[in-house]
């Protein structure tokens, strides 16, 4: 997509989240940051309605629960029959069966058009013998870029997988976004962070493979630039907020590092 | 008031908040810097206990669901008994039929002594055509002042719609504040902020409209400069606490941008 | 212990929370700031499932409901199956009697390693006269130190009272930590990342009195280094985090001021 940042900031999607207490506050945050508007709603009695007036759905199980995934189903639903993007953050699936479990079940009852996660948490859904410290990816044996593009084939969804370098794949197409720095690492929720920015981007084009790509570019170019001021985790976090705020889509394109297999 | 804020810092109340889960932090946090104590406890087993140790009480619906608000519905009627005042953040009000709902089943059981929402939350609260678009404001077709005199008057409550100006009103006087930046708006989380600094502030002055207005001319006023230093939604949101923390009832003195009707 | 943050920082340990919704971010993040794997997870389906791949657990009770008890219940039982260790951070008790019955039952139903709190909160837990003011200390009548170590005796855990001064008694040894600065008191949730801190260390060295020592120290250094750059309690916590970060065992060892009683 063109402009996709200008976008965002001119039609103003709203998208609605589904996500864990630790880093709801983070994914509301760069949301808005980046133009779109959030909104967290997860009581069972109007997670659909809020679904039906927005214009993507982020759900992340990082700290969930069984009512939270009935949640999460009835919201998907709306979303399906909205044709709205669902994206699934499968945070700390490897961990626990409970996520493991929970995971399938989302997956086997309504349709995930991006379903994200690190290397090991992707592997694990993918079938591939995998082990997730907590919600930390453990190295992985399989090669990532086959894993992203068979489980993509497989599941008829976008996969992403992050990392170091982030594969991205709808099974046709496979991108390896290099953008990012280290930083990103050493705070809490840059990953759910980025599904957010991917619901963003996704709302805005109907190419979801080329939205998650663009949104993991933006993101991690963001983070270059907010890395070069900062001394640690605290200077970093509110730096890549001013540089998301006054990010553009003219400075990203000379920076994006992705490279099509 | 004259002082509000070095009332504020030394007597230390306690406020008792039944709040949101994306944006809890700040509001403790917002709630410490203007020298509050805040605390957040929404089990039924304590709330109301919580409450009868508290000098004002802060309902915010972002996040509801039934059984919160069954909690905010005791510690209110706690709150009542023990004739503190009672703040609701009508938070999303026009966006689903449920909080439409729940809003209304707490205005019908309780005495909430202020109403606080965007234009188009407070205006659906009063009756008007109006819709929400997730937690964001849409325009309204009604006047502002009009609809904030109105509804302080039928509800009996002080009643605040909050947006680029503030319309404060307890169906006599209605003020208008002018403080602020439009930074404030960048970051998520402001809008819950205010409600909670509305309680600080009622917590000490028992003319609640009054309060509300010096509430909102305060932060507003810490957001102006915070603003100065700003290059964005990251660094502001450091700067606007330590200008919080920093500020007084003389700095705020020449700065207050108010108007009576 | 020699290197204790060294060791966090090879060994990365897991540090399993179940903790409350306001600061739950926080704890996160310092954990990840010192060097550990943060993980929050509390559904009953999973919460003892992932104690069982940790290292350390950390219960805070600072927005508790019964069933985030039992949760912690079942934790804790499979903290002491394997042998890790567990801290209880009593947040609010004294304040209510929910929370006072609550901390009673944790106490009663498992072993708790580490029982954390302010003076006034473990003065509560230990039988003395004391209450809290939400979740804020008051001054308490009984001597710091002797409550301290009475307590550690009669519950043959570590006992810690957090504030100007922290104490810290296993019952045989008493130790009383002076790091520290004022503005940690500025921002919500100091306490609780203490907490997580105290957690991270005891994850490392099975010592757990002299973890807690060394914990405490190692925040209150760091809270030190950050103060001198800040202007208030948003400057201060981000470069709370960069100090965190930047920390290693040789910079602490000049700064730390402990006594043995």
């Amino acid at each position: 997509m063109k402009n996709p940042l200008k976008t965002i900031r001119e039609t103003k999607p709203l998208v609605h989240h589904i996500t864990n207490w630790v880093t709801i506050y983070d994914c509301a945050n760069i949301t808005r940051a980046f133009g779109a508007l959030p909104v967290m709603a997860h009581a069972p009695e109007e997670c659909a309605d809020m679904t039906g007036i927005s214009s993507a759905l982020v759900l992340n199980i990082g700290t969930l629960t069984s009512e939270i995934i009935d949640s999460m189903l009835l919201s998907a639903a709306a979303a399906n029959k909205k044709k709205i993007p669902v994206v699934l953050d499968a945070v700390g699936v490897g961990a626990t069966r409970f996520r493991d479990e929970m995971a399938a079940k989302i997956l086997g009852s309504v349709r995930v058009d991006i379903i994200k996660g690190n290397y090991s948490e992707i592997a694990k859904l993918a079938g591939e013998n995998a082990e997730t410290k907590g919600v930390e990816s453990t190295s992985i044996s399989a090669d990532p870029e086959k894993v992203a593009k068979e489980f993509a084939k497989s599941s008829s969804s976008v996969v992403v997988m992050t990392g170091k370098e982030d594969v991205i794949s709808d099974g046709n197409r496979t991108f390896v976004v290099k953008n990012g720095h280290e930083l990103m690492g050493s705070i809490v929720g840059t990953g759910c962070m980025a599904a957010s920015i991917i619901g963003s981007f996704a709302s805005v084009n109907p190419d979801y493979c080329d939205a998650a790509k663009d949104a993991l570019c933006y993101f991690g170019a963001a983070g270059e630039l907010a890395a070069k001021k900062s001394e640690g985790p605290g200077s970093f976090k509110v730096n890549l907020y001013d540089e998301v705020f006054n990010l553009s889509d003219e400075k990203v394109q000379d920076m994006m590092k992705v490279e099509e297999l």
